[in-house]
């Protein structure tokens, strides 16, 4: 029998994720839960293998669970706001998401972008009708290009992470995760901005009160780990870690959940990462990039595999876009 | 209207193929069909994208297909007969699958391999319980060694395609894959002996009279292309293609499948194998070997894209068994 005290600060309910969920299912993929005997058997004890359930959001439209919360936010946006396009500044999977969810509503997108992201990640976002704009690569310089677009274009900024509608968006893989696998007794979520863990962990808690919410971080950047055993938010550090979409620091509405509801983060070291990279490549046959094997790393690590219960556990496998020509195994 | 001519020296019928099925179904994993968007533009041409259906026996058991023909072989020993165990010779993903096979059935596996086998495929043929006879790298010493093994034991041999059990274990992709899409209107194959493309031709002619069966050949491997051309079976070239699942040539019994059931082979060279390899790890988040690719490589030539008609067209991506320090693009 567990308690949970869902704390009033919480930036949305589970009634916004489900609403969230109706808005954005024809538009995102149902993504699969896949199975594998050999990780069952790594991840498990002397008791035997833990079956572990590997929810594919590198499955998703743009390989990366980001286009859920990308898609609730735009079309969520009332007309009028609409038709003035929104805007956003990033370098990663949620600038590729966002521009699909502006295109699909047939709505303009401006993404800042710093002008030394890699051309590969332009052209991407590019290649989905978006506008680019490049700035200085400081977050100062960003952050004004960004806000000088939504002076000009009266657009709306849809932030990464830390904002309702996003939340909202990345709590649907939980709900679709606990129809799929009723029965969970724990799910890992690798942490950055904590967008994602906090919508999981709100519709997870509230679909099935006695789950087990656990952050997946990586050593290098272990900033909500630091932040939930001294109880205040600790800023991230200069993060050296090949999870680049985990090197963000936690959001003023991100932070408080992680604090109240997520159960704990576990951290792992790089070589952990880069193994259990290789393993899902080799074992599952399934692309991830390094964020998502995180959550199968700590999956994999004896901290986690020692405990008894907690089977089925479920990883979120969050996304897919990885360099191929650089695989951090070479 | 197709007129179809169901020539009597099959070797295997839809009534053994469904035979199989039920042997074999709770033993082997019901590969998930996916899509992605992406490549179905590639496939297609100006009359709009081309729907394609990817079987993914890359996420069989011992990551390939092989492991349904292995499967249906061993389980229907009968007991006295399976009491001696199985033998086989083979370096590749038959040798893996019929030691899973084995151990399942709970008999003894022996597998001659060649004494210059890459170590990770002989670890692999080892971790699943099977006794390995090493050999000199020739097929006379591989059949010789083979022999020897069933004098000694009275074994029984299961040799890779040619073979009436594996040829039907093979074949229940095509019933499971048009279960999971009934209307298909083709479906791409990629030939090596010939064994998954001749029960997939049974099944798939005899479910669906209409569809049109096509083989995916590598241009450096072409001897069923060349076979079907002079209507002899061809020896297979020294064979120069990454694709070292499909350098094999056919069969006395899949030769007269591919003669007369498959519609007809496609070719496709090495940097076209190795960008569709690519592209199906870059946006289906996949991972396929280079034989898989050769069947993607084909639904993206211009000889079979510029078609009309054909939509949907199922691919099989036959297996995921590749060297991830070597991946062909680096």
């Amino acid at each position: 029998m567990t308690l949970v005290l869902v704390p009033a600060s919480l930036p949305v309910t589970l009634a916004d994720i489900r609403e969230a969920h109706d808005r954005i299912r024809d538009l995102v993929h149902r993504t699969p839960v896949l199975t594998c005997e050999t990780l069952d058997a790594r991840a498990g004890n002397d008791a035997g293998p833990r079956h572990l359930r590997f929810k594919c959001e590198n499955f998703q439209k743009v390989g990366a669970f980001k286009f859920r919360g990308a898609c609730n936010a735009v079309f969520k946006l009332d007309d009028v706001s609409a038709r003035r396009g929104v805007v956003t500044h990033s370098s990663g999977n949620h600038a590729q998401a966002l521009a699909l969810a502006a295109r699909l509503r047939g709505i303009s997108a401006r993404i800042v972008m710093p002008n030394n992201s890699p051309q590969v990640k332009v052209n991407a976002v590019r290649s989905y009708g978006a506008e680019i704009i490049f700035c200085e690569p400081t977050q100062a310089a960003r952050e004004a290009a960004a806000n000088a677009a939504v002076a000009t274009t009266g657009g709306t900024l849809i932030p990464p992470y830390d904002h309702p509608d996003v939340i909202a968006g990345q709590g649907t893989i939980a709900l679709e995760f606990l129809e799929q696998c009723p029965d969970l007794e724990a799910i890992i979520v690798p942490v950055g901005g904590g967008g994602m863990i906090s919508g999981v962990a709100i519709a997870a808690k509230a679909v099935r009160p006695s789950i087990r919410v656990i952050g997946a971080e990586p050593a290098g950047a272990d900033d909500a780990f630091r932040s939930k055993r001294s109880g205040t938010r600790q800023p991230p550090p200069a993060a050296e870690t090949i999870a680049d979409g985990l090197r963000t620091g936690l959001g003023d509405l991100t932070w408080p959940v992680v604090r109240d509801l997520v159960d704990e983060i576990i951290t792992v070291e790089e070589q952990s990462i880069v193994e259990a990279m290789r393993l899902v490549f080799e074992r599952m046959k399934v692309v991830i990039e390094p964020s998502a094997a995180v959550g199968v790393a700590v999956a994999l690590d004896r901290r986690f595999s020692a405990r008894s219960g907690l089977s089925p556990t479920g990883v979120i496998l969050c996304g897919g876009n990885v360099d191929l020509d650089r695989l951090p195994w070479m």
